[in-house]
């Protein structure tokens, strides 16, 4: 097995465990458009970015949480999946809330706001499955 | 002592703790033209969001450093601030920096070569310290 | 009564003017995730910058509508509410979109549009009132 | 017929052509609130603009379709508008994919995504039309 | 004279009473790479724009200081011409600095302390003329 | 060769081309921070995204110009390089500018300004090499 080969795999077995169908799912909805867009989701931000292990997961999916929220609210789609991805990873309702209530110094109020309603999305769908 | 006194006086030792003289030089530098903007830094920011502990130091910093390489070149004076901050409790160059790589995926490229050198740029003036 | 408690109380009577009941529904909304959020809106928006009274009200809600719309589509909640303040201290809907035609040259054109069709969902919500 | 009379003139040739009926739906939604809106529109945008003339129609079109993909989600209705200007000049549904999927690379993934379905209820729209 | 003409005549008039050379001066740098530019903006921001008279000049240009204020550190030579212009239609230092300051709340605290020392640069230079 | 190995081999061929010694320079500053980066670049834009050929390289440029100019001066530095690079794959001055000044639209105005500032940078660099 090369290095290349490795970058797809390893992004594939991640992405499998953390998001299962992820990237049929993508490849159904996507890739007739833009060949090759599902595999490249497995390859970069799986294969290439979220494998490392240089931080720990938690660490990693908390800073995700905080760059989006600042963002403001049009990556809430974005926002969502990464708060819950968090949960996944441990960490708890109120360390997510607090990295988003951090955001209110470096993005303002407006994405503070947005970003605590996209979390109490998450959390209700939590308590509703 | 009451609530609201605390939340100056709690500001207060903490900024003096990890930015010594840091309230003088705002009032020097911008009280005459905002009354009061020195004091509210120390309340707000400091006393009322970094000395919350919901989450540790080290993830906090963390994080604010993601928001400020996703939103770009233009906080570039508060990324060194928080790059600084982040080392001064604990967190490793090779954390930091793999902290602004991930932002490669919010925030693009443009934007995580400007916080990799903004980086560079603090453990240059480390070393040469 | 000292300074600092000023400030809560300060806020406290702001709020309760223009916005009623609002610390109470931040409050039931968001507490139990993030001890202290409502107290903190009362203390920091209410009491320590929209009261200081250095520019009159509506000249600081203009102002704040123009920030808004140039930050485009993703303030929409917060833009409605600014828009609604604004027409409460006496800005008329005429000077309100005007403030908001001029971001034309510094948010461009679909942050002028949207921030057009905001202000008329605030304006037809008063018709229907 | 003087320079500026043409500007108009050749604003509106070039509205009626691509966007019938553009100039009377803003008048009647726009003008009361801030007069001369659609006259601008026309103006501006179309006969000052978009009729110059440099480049060709596809190329600009892609062009702006790049940037407000890449300046995210709040400008999703101007994007589907140009991505339908972009599709009636003779772009492919892959060339204006291919130029969302470019702007990975600047705007984030987040970006990207909501771009790409953006495109998607265009292109559905065409198919159901 | 018709209705055109009126807008390149109209921003003429007032471009050169704020701002005197700069048609020449834009012309100059840019019309051999984009011909018609300084046209356009004697026409668009000053004809067409700055000289409605909807709201008086001194809120105009708080707004915008607002807006670019919020927009961050990337504007800062588009917030220093107008901060200068607020200066030249009677707001005060504090007036404008205010202002400023109250972006605090939507563009966050590097926004404002980037503004800040962009007002003070003005100041400067007015106490150095 | 299986299609992974293409994938670095394929960026490797591209950056060679366009940007020889790339790749060196990039992991003698950043791979001892962030392992793997430099492969990363190589890999990512050079052999995933810009080897695509669905639309040709003019175009693919010139939509990456209109994007960093209309995210505004913070990505300054990339856009030196794309507009050099859209010269090299054949865009006249003219058109570059006359992409850059259409984003007056979508970026409004200061980010125009600011993306002709640095055309002309890269084309005064053209002139005195």
């Amino acid at each position: 097995m090369n290095a290349d080969t490795t970058t797809y795999e390893r992004g594939q077995a991640l992405s499998e465990t953390v998001n299962p169908g992820m990237e049929q799912a993508l490849a159904k909805r996507y890739d007739a458009l833009v060949p090759g867009l599902s595999r490249m989701v497995v390859e970069v931000p799986y294969g290439t970015f979220y494998s490392r292990g240089v931080v720990d997961e938690k660490t990693r999916l908390l800073a995700t949480v905080a760059a989006l929220t600042a963002q403001g609210g049009q990556t809430k789609p974005q926002l969502k999946v990464n708060i819950a991805s968090a949960r996944a990873v441990g960490a708890s309702r109120e360390e997510i809330c607090e990295i988003i209530y951090q955001m209110t110094l470096y993005g303002g109020f407006p994405a503070m706001i947005n970003g605590m309603n996209t979390a109490i999305e998450v959390f209700e769908a939590e308590d509703s499955a």
